[in-house]
């Protein structure tokens, strides 16, 4: 009695089902398998593959700014999660406790990491001394959990994998400067390598990390309309150095608070990676991430000279730096098209008899679908072309898409019609109250995404309750 | 008021308190840091880049024979964890339990991993239909807790970081080859990279991994005379795969048992660095695991020219391929020759006025202290020269020292005296009896290493027993 060996099913059209056809890609591209515990997931080759190739990408990004890594305790000692009172409030609700080692009970329960201020915090309190000591600017790879109720593959799970930097400082300015420079380091990182288009800014003191002084993120928009927070950057001035008594010896002699920041992208990114530029036939990479950025086909492998000419090609392609597939499995041409496709590999190079015998190679686009015929000489130079367009024309067709559903509203009819028809963005002024931020929430389910650096004065008023308006926001429907 | 700066101290010798001089190079060489959290250590910069090197090499080994990294869930629900009882026996003891999520008692507890053999056979019990699934050579990078009593830095944590490979296949042979082939990896890597010479073998029943049919292990002499186990690999032939059901149909249309293995380095390498090629000025690192291999240090940088020189050294060490450092801080020379044998840069560049002035520079050896005078213009080839040196060296020294350690014992008496009298490893013959390996450890403190893969037949009966004699084992003293 033999396992039945599971049907390949079509995936749901985004346009049906925009949540399903997700999670069918999730599990069809191979990206994540369900486990038995509640809540986590697991990451399959194909899907770790791609936080690899991010990982070494932000990395060589963080050390170029003198970043260095390190590695924190996992747990946190309550007494040590309690002594910022922002941070607990914001934080205690979601967190696991370990209140048991081995078979003895402990006498003060610790929680996993939900984030990491307090261990960093604990730790540069005994490090730092000196305005020599400073900066310290550490990041840490690591997982962390959160007890949320509902999870989605990358989106929200319970433990998710990300970086966390945690940075001191002497001076308040320096402090600004590093979050600001990390802010850009993930936009560019998110426009250069996952062509995803960001909107950057500062968010509202509702929307900002429990215990920081300013929080700035980069926002993108997904193919549905909602919005997804793809990096965080926070300033925590003094605060957290004066919860947890960080302080080193200024120059004066004199003993001054440090001034801290942090940053983190997680795995998120990578759900931002399939809802930007996925399609009905799956995932689409970004040449610069993709693990594989090419796939030779054979087509009619058993013909003489089929799989000889596919192997040259596979080998040439190699030795020009382009990370190339071959499936020379037994199963049919179209099925491995299919498979190219879902896995999001941006080009395939289909080569059959008739190929061989014209000394040519079929090139074509996952993004597009488009062909191209080249000699089998020039395969490693158009392949290489290729890729930088597709790299390109994505990153082009992201941000299109994304202008293309950015709404402006000046009356509050207009901004409630907009954000319940139009999914996208909706740019509006606000007065600075949280008090509108919270009724926009009620009425739309919308909310203040950032004050984009960039600002202009759609109007003088807020959108919500026509007092005078401080702020230009992005409003949206997010994950 | 300022905060007292530490006063540097000396290390503690080796000889007067070889544990303390330890902890104090790991402290001074400024790997570690103490945290609040009992039991766990913070890795600081300086130790983390040497086992972001460590992964790097390992990871490329692992690739190269196939294998492909995923991430599973960090906690394991308790029925998960039950399945298996010799695991469960070998492990409750130290795991730690959640029990709270948020404000919530949970309805089943669950374990930080100490381990993730049930996460993997979890998974593939589901991930797993035909043979066309087979092999699975899956690998993760993690951090796993065991609630040990008694820590040290890097060798005994309550938290470690650690590879963990799991693979599933279709035959009993297979999963040998896989076991004996990732223990050939890991004693190529120690010797290669870490230049620490191992002993190959299998360990006892008493001594292998909870569950396992076999445990292979590569040994390793630390300068004390005690032994480390440095990487093992576990064959789990189809007793995993019964207890989870991880089936798959073969090509007969029969359900089959999978085969499993696993195999896992951990942080401890580190400790074994330290203690294998350390010495009294502190921590000596094999120049292909060093996070800086050249440490160049002007003399008189004020003076005309120096460092401008030293400047130009550093550029073309590292245009080189050579991971170079430059020492420009305030500090004195001797100071600065002082913090680069802490950290055990293999080698400094010292360029003063009267070097610059007749075109050359002083290399010094940090493992001899030898030093030699170059011409500038051919610094970069006697550096590589003179790290590929070293590397050999070091390997060479470490092995004459594990030889010169190692004693062959016939007798009990023999056996008794070595082990007490000279630190090191004890060769000699067993019945293949627990009764005798228990006997030995209860009167020596010594521990059955393993019985190594090249046997010599040093008597034909057990040096406990005197009856039959079954394997040679290696004995020791052990961490």
């Amino acid at each position: 009695m033999a396992k039945e060996k599971k049907f390949v099913e079509a995936i749901t059209s985004m346009e049906e089902d925009f949540a399903q056809w997700y999670t069918d890609v999730c599990i069809r591209a191979d990206l994540i398998g369900y486990t038995s515990v509640k809540g986590c997931m697991a990451i399959k080759p194909a899907g770790y593959a791609i936080w690899e190739n991010i990982q070494a990408e932000l990395d060589r990004r963080f050390k170029e700014t003198g970043v260095q890594n390190v590695y924190m305790p996992m747990l946190i000692p309550e007494n040590l999660l309690n002594k910022e009172s922002e941070l607990v409030q914001g934080f205690a609700p979601e967190v696991a406790w370990v209140t048991h080692g081995g078979s003895e009970q402990l006498q003060e329960r610790l929680c996993i990491r939900p984030t990491s201020e307090t261990l960093f915090c604990d730790f540069y309190a005994k490090d730092i001394h000196s305005h020599r000591d400073l900066p310290k600017l550490y990041n840490q790879w690591c997982s962390v959990l959160r007890w949320e109720k509902t999870t989605r593959p990358f989106l929200r799970s319970r433990e998710f994998l990300w970086q966390e930097g945690h940075t001191a400082h002497a001076t308040a300015e320096e402090a600004e400067e590093r979050t600001v420079m990390m802010l850009n380091v993930y936009a560019d990182f998110l426009e250069e390598v996952l062509a995803i288009p960001v909107i950057k800014g500062r968010k509202t003191d509702k929307e900002k990390f429990a215990g920081a002084k300013y929080t700035y993120t980069v926002e993108s928009l997904m193919h549905d309309g909602k919005a997804l927070q793809s990096g965080t950057s926070h300033n925590f001035d003094d605060i957290f150095a004066q919860a947890y008594d960080v302080q080193y010896t200024d120059r004066d002699n004199t003993l001054k608070y440090v001034h801290q920041t942090s940053w983190g992208m997680t795995t998120r990114v990578i759900g931002a990676l399939i809802m930007v530029h996925g399609d009905n036939s799956g995932l689409v990479l970004p040449p610069r991430i993709a693990p594989t950025q090419v796939m030779v086909i054979p087509i009619r492998q058993d013909a003489e000279g089929v799989m000889d000419a596919a192997q040259k090609a596979r080998g040439a392609l190699m030795a020009a730096g382009i990370r190339t597939g071959l499936d020379d499995s037994e199963k049919s041409p179209g099925w491995k098209f299919s498979e190219q496709e879902m896995r999001g590999i941006p080009v395939r190079v289909e080569m059959g008899p008739k190929d061989v015998a014209a000394g040519q190679a079929v090139l074509v686009r996952r993004d597009t679908r488009e062909k191209t015929i080249v000699k089998i000489d020039e395969l490693p130079s158009a392949a290489a072309g290729l890729l930088e367009q597709i790299q390109k024309d994505m990153f082009e067709r992201a941000k299109a898409h994304r202008d293309a559903h950015t709404y402006d509203a000046v009356t509050y009819e207009e901004f409630c019609e907009t954000v319940d028809k139009k999914p996208g963005f909706v740019r509006a002024m606000w007065c600075g109250d949280q008090a509108c931020e919270e009724k926009i929430k009620a009425d739309t389910t919308a909310t203040s995404r950032c004050m984009p650096f960039e600002q202009i004065r759609l109007a003088d008023t807020c959108v919500c309750c026509g007092k005078p308006a401080k702020h230009m926001v992005y409003w949206g429907k997010a994950y």
